[in-house]
């Protein structure tokens, strides 16, 4: 029996439990090279990695440390006595260990699997055993058992509506903010879109960080429903919402390793729309050579993919392969984001037509689920009600419905142009760089940071010219940027004959 | 800049650093969701994982600090400025990837992934990643080139011998201490054996954890060189000495996720020998249904594999199939294993016969490899050496070159007998089990923990005779022995007729 001591260390997503070497009851050493402890107090019950603490000023012999997670997902006060054990493996383990082998799994093995992972049963690399088993090889009808598993935990949405709509872009390309022009839209035609969108991980902004300029985006499910229940629509963080939660810890283990499977992203997108109740969905695939999918070929094969899960589960999918050969609008970072959507929500003449377009493009064929809508006639419905500002008021509705964001960011102060150095024409422009440039430069941290691109490919440059601007808040952060665009700026130009 | 400082929490072999949330520099959450950061300092730099502390009584704004191996490996002063990025991912992850994907790798991608292994540049989520990954899929010339890669990192033995002898046992089997009565038999006849052994990491004890409560083993190189000089032989713990030290971390993350691949046992096994400067070596593989190796295909299909990669590397390779039913000898635990073998050295009566006859077939084949010996002889010249009590003196000469032991442990005082609970005859143990309640009586941590096996297999035994007894110098491990005890004894008996 142990004392349970909180202890401030934030270890994100795994649960770790401090032991003192000194500690006469279980001598630590008992426990090394063992994976996990089990932590309980009547019936509660979490596992966690051991650390060994040698300095008793910061954990007493008498005492549990747990790190910031751990003791939220405990959930006792700091002092009460706890009993701690070595940690039996997770049962579902042992369908890891089958998969491992190259065995197909049940859909019973994925409920086990992802349940367990959900209630942080499985430390880091054995989710990452688990992930790179699965990278090598899973079936169609794995991906939608993982799929349906990955929903079943966490919060479900229902909605009083037949046709519940919604959009994913599957990301890669900066700037490509497509939704916060959509859902106004959409929801101005009367369509029930409750759109949750996500935090950036490693881009320099996503939906939610961007919307989070113009609005609060921490809502809970509750208040979700009467927004949507006012405006039709609305644009939050699907984190706060907890919707297939075993998805964000998956992808906390996906993103450092770098793994980037399509059965993975099929299964984490199509859990979190079947999670948020949707029934009619519009998938954008951007391609290119920068961006995450880089060839045709492999598009298709994601396309397909998305269409075999989405129809097991009931959900009507249309997948979209659009452009992803250079950023899309002009800003890159949360608050040039939302400047560029609201010009084009705004029919400002500096809005950026690609941005415009592809939003256009989008939301007609979401628009087309309406049985209403004559066929053919979803792109002409979404331009009249972008160009009558009926979107533009849809806006402001959803926007004074979610209320006011609980900052209000201005544009980083510290600017620097990246400059032409020669005549010519814009040939590329690196998404993977300019994303990672904004990065650095502080975005989606500093709302503020980011980059203005001045020049889009087929642009004419003249030497001496500004191809775009970067914003910081911090010097650091500054110097960061400055430092990685001395050593390429992301930009090829086609030099003039 | 960072000022640097130690923090008393040992992570294992996994580097961590730790943050302020405050830190106004670098402002921690800009490496969220990052995997690692890069601590540097005049072309010193190593690799960590970043927790983030939220106390200020921990962690100042303007430090940095890095968990006991970090700060071991970085090897600055305390308060030395340091210079904190964002970690480029280690370049070797790329043929990672590839693996990930089911591509084979060169002998390079072996070499410069285990290279970053060893330099501690892997997260453990990315060395279980590479696990996994080659779990999936490994061709024999992979293996062999892991296996290179593994004994080509740390340090190299050479001996002035033309024909260096080793023994390896794969384990899996309680009791199984062959090692210390064949070095000694080995090196009375003459030959070259200085043998490395592990300390216990799941079992109740490894050879260099037995040996250790006769002599020293924490031995440098050039000490072992001087008393291989004098005695032939050693039993000193590989781990002291930094013999393919990869190996010592992809088993640090094996163990927790349970995967023990043929090819990863191969290439650990060999790369260890490699690294030693063994030129003969004889393998033990036990086969049982409770032992590591459980049916007669598996064990050939490992002995093919160890043949094959041994062969590729000049190493001369016999791997011998033995009977892993049952533990072998009466002690399980430091304390009692050391007693049996000391009695079979000194040719006790009580001396376990299983054990004896054990380690003359293995001696056997090892003395084999003495050109002078006439093929056919060596388990008699065996024999001779064990029963003329010149292994015995070759025993008492290792023991006094390798100096007095750090303690003298004593058998555990908490004792419980347990009994059979009818007429019968011992029809099967589990080694599985006995281990565990070895470990769980505080063996290897208490050198005087274990189980004394008084019945084994085939032995009559009569209701109320006592089957074992457990030893445990702690109360709480003791009580954790007599439940597991209680749940399941690990006995089979067949009922008298």
């Amino acid at each position: 029996m142990l004392k349970l001591k909180p202890m401030a260390i934030d270890t994100y997503r795994e649960n770790v439990a401090y032991l003192s070497r000194d500690c006469p009851l279980y001598r630590a050493e008992k426990f090394q090279g063992l994976a996990k402890i089990e932590v309980s107090k009547n019936g509660r019950s979490i596992l966690a990695v051991l650390n060994i603490i040698d300095d008793s000023s910061l954990l007493g012999a008498d005492e549990l440390g747990l790190s910031e997670s751990g003791f939220r997902q405990l959930g006792l006060p700091a002092g009460e006595v706890v009993k701690v054990a070595q940690a039996a493996p997770p049962a579902s383990r042992e369908a890891v260990r089958a998969k491992v082998l190259g065995q197909s799994l049940s859909a019973a093995d994925f409920e086990a699997i992802i349940r367990d992972i959900a209630a942080n049963r499985y430390s880091k690399m054995e989710i990452a055993a688990f992930l790179i088993a699965s990278a090598s090889f899973l079936t169609t009808d794995e991906v939608l058992s993982m799929t349906r598993a990955m929903a079943a935990v966490g919060s479900r949405l229902t909605w009083p509506d037949r046709l519940v709509v919604d959009k994913h872009c599957i990301g890669g390309v900066p700037g490509n903010r497509t939704s916060m022009i959509v859902v106004p839209i959409v929801a101005a035609h009367g369509l029930t879109i409750p759109k949750t969108s996500s935090r950036s991980i490693t881009s320099p902004a996503g939906t939610a960080d961007t919307m989070e300029v113009l609005a609060r985006v921490e809502i809970d499910i509750d208040e979700m429903r009467d927004i949507v229940g006012r405006a039709h629509g609305c644009i939050v963080w699907g984190g706060h919402v907890n919707l297939a939660p075993a998805d964000d810890i998956l992808i906390s283990v996906e993103r450092p390793l770098g793994i980037d499977t399509r059965e993975q992203l099929v299964a984490s997108i199509l859990s979190k729309k079947l999670s948020a109740g949707s029934t009619h969905l519009v998938i954008d695939i951007p391609m290119g050579p920068t961006a995450k999918v880089r060839s045709h070929t492999d598009a298709i094969r994601l396309r397909k993919l998305f269409e075999f899960v989405g129809d097991q589960l009931g959900l009507t999918v249309r997948v979209e392969i659009t452009d992803g050969t250079q950023p899309v609008g002009n800003g890159v970072g949360p608050v040039l984001e939302a400047r560029d959507v609201m010009r084009v929500l705004e029919r400002d003449p500096l809005a950026p037509g690609d941005l415009r377009s592809r939003a256009l493009l989008l939301a007609g064929h979401i628009l087309e689920f309406d049985p209403n809508l004559r066929g053919g006639k979803g792109h002409e419905r979404a331009k009249e009600l972008l160009d009558s500002g009926a979107a533009a008021r849809q806006m402001a509705e959803i926007i004074e419905a979610q209320g006011p964001p609980p900052a209000s960011p201005i544009l980083g102060t510290l600017k620097q142009d990246v400059i032409a150095d020669a005549d010519g024409t814009v040939a590329a422009i690196d998404c993977y760089r300019i994303a990672r440039l904004a990065r650095l430069a502080g975005a989606p941290t500093d709302k503020g940071a980011g980059i203005d691109l001045f020049k889009k490919v087929g642009d004419p440059v003249q030497k001496g010219e500004p191809l775009y601007r970067i914003h910081a808040a911090h010097p650091t952060d500054f110097r960061f940027a400055g430092e990685m665009v001395a050593e390429d700026p992301g930009y090829h130009l086609t030099p003039s004959r």
